[in-house]
C-alpha cells in the first residue's frame, strides 16, 4: 500500500459545477444520427462562429503592447493603474463618480465576481440569486460552504423581479443579491423604475446589492440600460453597490479574461480592501490583455458597440421570428445580451415530458444544440444563444419548428 | 445611520502578506535624502530594467495570435488544448511521462500554487515550507485557516535542506511539503542525491511533496536542475509529486499570468479532479498568451534560455564579486535563479541591531532598497536581486562597500 493518502480538500469537493450533471443528461446515450449539421445555440462564446470579431483598436493595442515590451512585467494585483483609471472614467457620469481606487481588476468577470463573493462570504452565510440564473453564483457560493437562496423573476412580466420572493428570501444569514441586467439566460433588460424597487428591498432589509453588469449596454432598440449604481445615485446615494463588468461580452474578447469590480458609494472601505487582500494571491489578469483594454475603454469603440447591438438585434429577431408561432412553444422576445429562454408546455407534445427530453431529443433528431432551463434553475424552458449567423439560427428555427411539429400532442 | 454594515469575510481578513508590514518598517520615516539615483534590488520582476527582454518567438506568437481572432474566445477552464500538450511534451523526458490531463493551466505560478493549495487545504491542515522562503505559500494557507510549519535552509551548506527539521515538522495534520527549486530568496539549486533524501523524508511521512520550480533550469555553470518528478522516478516512481512551474522568470514575461500544475504518479486522480473543480471558478489564463506559451514551448527557445543563463551569471558574479570582502557582510555564491541573500553580522557594526536596520539605514544613506530577510523568515540577510544590468549591480556593491564601512564598529 501506498504511504500517501491525497484527498481533495472540502472545498475543492464543494466546488462543483451543476450544469454539467445535467448536459450530461441531455448528451448522453448514442451519438445523434440525425444527417444535418450540428447547430449549437448552447455556446455562451460569442466568438465561436467568426461572425462577431473584437474591435480593431483592441487588436492593434494587443500588438502594439507586445511589441514595446513594456507590459511584459508584474502589475499590482488589483490592476494596472491605466486600466482603472480607464474603467473609472468610463464607467463615471454625471451622477456617479468613480476613482481608480475603487476598481479592482480581475482574471474574467468570473474572477471578479469570485473575488466579490470570496470577499464577503463566511461558511454558512447566503446571498439570494435570480430563478432562472447564471449558476456560476451558486459554485462560488456553494465552494465557500455558504449557500444560495432565489428570487423569481417572471416570465409572464418580461422577466422582472418578483419583488416579494426577493423580499421574503431575506434571512438573517443572507449577506446580498446579485442583481444581473442584462440578464443571462433570459435576454431581459430591466427598467429604471424597476431598478429602484429591487434596490428598495436591499435597502429595507440592509443586504449588500451586487450587480453583473457584464452585459451593459447591449440592449436592443427600446431598452435602455441603467447601472445599479447610477439608479443609487438618482435615489440619494445611500445605497452601497457593487458591480462586476468586464470585456468578455462587450468587446468580444472571453478568453483575453479581463475583467472588474466597481464599488460605490459609503461603507464599502473594509470589504474593498479585503477584496484587495484576496487580490494578492494570484496576481490579477494578463498585463497585455489590461492595456489593450484600457486603450479600448479609453477610445469607447462607440461605432463598434453600436453596430454590435445591431447585429445582436438582427440575431435575435430572426431567432425569435422564425420560432413565432411555434407548435407548443411561447418565445419572449429578447431585449438584450445574447440570450433568449423559450417556454415549452409538455402538455402539447405527445412524448416530451420536459426540458431535458425536449433538448435531448431535439439534439438527436435534429442536430440542434439547446440547454434545458433546468440548467438555470427553471423548468419547461429552453436557452437559445443568439450569437451564430441569422442564415443558421433561422435553419435552427426551422429545424426546431419542424421537430415541434413531429411531436404534437 | 446605515442600514448597511458590510464586513469583509474571515478568508479576506486571514489573507495578509506578512512582507508588507516588513517593508513598510523599512519605507517608514522621511525619504531618503541621498543624492544618488535609486537601485532596487528588491525587485522580483526580471523585466523591469529592460536589459532582459522574452524570446522574439513568444512576442512574434503573440501579435499573431491576437491578428488571427482564433484565440478570443473561452478556453476550457484549467488550460487551452495546444498549452496543456505543450507543457506536457517539454517535461517529458525518458523518466518522466506527461500527458495534457496531467497539466492544470492557471493564472500564472502563484494561481497555480493557489488552486493547488485550495484543493488540497482543509482549515487546520498544515503545509511545511522552507525557510528562507517565498511568504506566498503562508499567505495561501492562512487565507484558507491552515497554516504553514517551517524545516530549515542551511547557509553554511549551500542552503540546503535540514532534513532533520524536515521530518522533525511533520505532524498529524501535515498534508504537503514545499519544495522551492532552485530557491527564491537564496538563488541556491538541490542537487540530485539531496532531492533523494528530501522525497525519502515525504514518504517515510506519507506527505505530499510539491515542487515550486517556476525558476527551473535558470541555473549557473557547475550546478544542475532535476525536477521533483525526475528524481521520484528515479527512485522507482513510488513517490507521487505535484509541480507548478510558469512562463514568468523562464521566458522573461510574469505579467503574461500563465503558468501551470503538473501531477506525476499515483494516487493524485481525486486531488487532479478536485483542482480541475477549482478551476472552474475563475476559467484560467488570457487564452491569446496561453497560446503564444504553446508556441514557445514548442521551440524550446535552447539559445535564449542559454543566454538568458550565461546574462544572469554573470550579473550574479558581478554582484557577488563587488560584496565579497565587504565588511561584516558574508557572500554565499548564488548558483542559480535570480536571487543572492547576503549575511550581516550586527556585531561587526557599531550602529546596526539587524536586518531591518540595516536595509532601512542602506536606503536612507545610499538609495540601496535590498529585502531584509526578515520577510522570508529569517533574520541577518538581505536579499539581492541581480536581474539589474551588471553596471548597476557594481554601483550597488560599491555603495553597499562604503556603507559597511561607515558603520564598522
Amino acid at each position: 500500500m501506498s504511504a500517501f493518502t491525497i484527498k481533495p480538500s472540502e472545498k475543492a469537493n464543494r466546488t462543483v459545477n451543476p450544469i454539467r450533471a445535467i448536459v450530461d443528461q441531455v448528451l448522453a446515450g448514442p451519438p445523434s444520427t440525425c444527417p444535418l449539421e450540428r447547430i449549437p445555440l448552447s455556446l455562451g462564446d460569442p466568438t465561436h462562429f467568426g461572425n462577431l470579431l473584437p474591435p480593431d483598436i483592441l487588436t492593434t493595442a494587443l500588438k502594439e503592447s507586445a511589441e514595446s515590451h513594456k507590459y511584459d512585467g508584474y502589475v499590482p494585483a488589483f490592476g494596472c493603474p491605466n486600466l482603472r483609471s480607464s474603467v473609472a472614467n468610463s464607467f463615471s457620469s454625471s451622477n456617479v463618480t468613480y476613482t481608480p481606487d475603487d476598481i479592482v481588476v480581475a482574471s474574467g468577470c468570473s474572477g471578479a465576481l469570485e473575488l466579490l463573493l470570496t470577499g464577503l462570504l463566511n461558511e454558512g452565510d447566503n446571498i439570494l440569486v435570480p430563478k432562472p440564473g447564471f449558476p456560476l453564483y451558486e459554485v462560488i457560493a456553494n465552494s465557500h460552504g455558504a449557500s444560495v437562496k432565489y428570487y423569481n423573476l417572471n416570465p409572464e412580466d418580461n422577466w422582472q423581479v418578483d419583488l416579494k420572493s426577493l423580499e421574503d428570501a431575506v434571512d438573517s444569514r443572507t449577506v446580498g443579491v446579485v442583481i444581473n441586467n442584462p440578464s443571462n439566460p433570459c435576454g431581459s433588460v430591466f427598467g429604471k423604475e424597476h431598478l429602484k424597487d429591487i434596490l428598495s428591498v436591499c435597502e429595507k432589509k440592509g443586504v449588500l446589492p451586487m450587480g453583473d453588469e457584464v452585459y451593459g449596454n447591449m440592449v436592443f432598440e427600446g431598452s435602455e440600460f441603467f447601472s445599479l449604481a447610477e439608479v443609487s445615485a438618482e435615489m440619494g446615494g445611500k445605497i452601497p453597490v457593487v458591480s462586476c463588468s468586464g470585456m468578455a461580452k462587450q468587446y468580444l474578447v472571453p478568453g483575453m479574461r479581463v475583467g472588474w469590480l466597481m464599488f460605490y458609494g459609503e461603507g464599502l472601505d473594509a470589504l474593498k480592501g479585503g477584496v484587495k487582500n484576496l487580490s494578492q494571491v494570484v496576481l490579477g489578469a494578463c498585463h497585455l490583455a489590461q492595456q489593450a483594454s484600457s486603450v479600448a475603454l479609453d477610445d469607447g469603440c462607440v461605432e463598434f458597440k453600436k453596430e454590435l447591438n445591431l447585429k445582436l438585434q438582427t440575431q435575435a429577431n430572426a431567432m425569435a421570428s422564425s420560432l413565432q408561432g411555434c407548435h407548443g412553444l411561447t418565445i419572449i422576445q429578447p431585449q438584450g445580451a445574447m440570450y433568449t429562454m423559450v417556454k415549452l408546455d409538455p402538455k402539447k407534445f405527445k412524448d416530451i415530458k420536459d426540458d431535458i427530453d425536449f433538448t435531448k431529443m431535439l439534439l438527436d433528431e435534429k442536430n440542434v444544440f439547446a440547454l434545458p432551463g433546468t440548467c438555470f434553475g427553471i423548468e419547461n424552458f429552453f436557452r437559445a444563444v443568439y450569437c451564430a449567423p441569422k442564415e443558421m439560427l433561422e435553419e435552427a428555427g426551422q429545424r426546431i419548428r419542424e421537430f415541434c411539429e413531429d411531436h404534437k400532442a
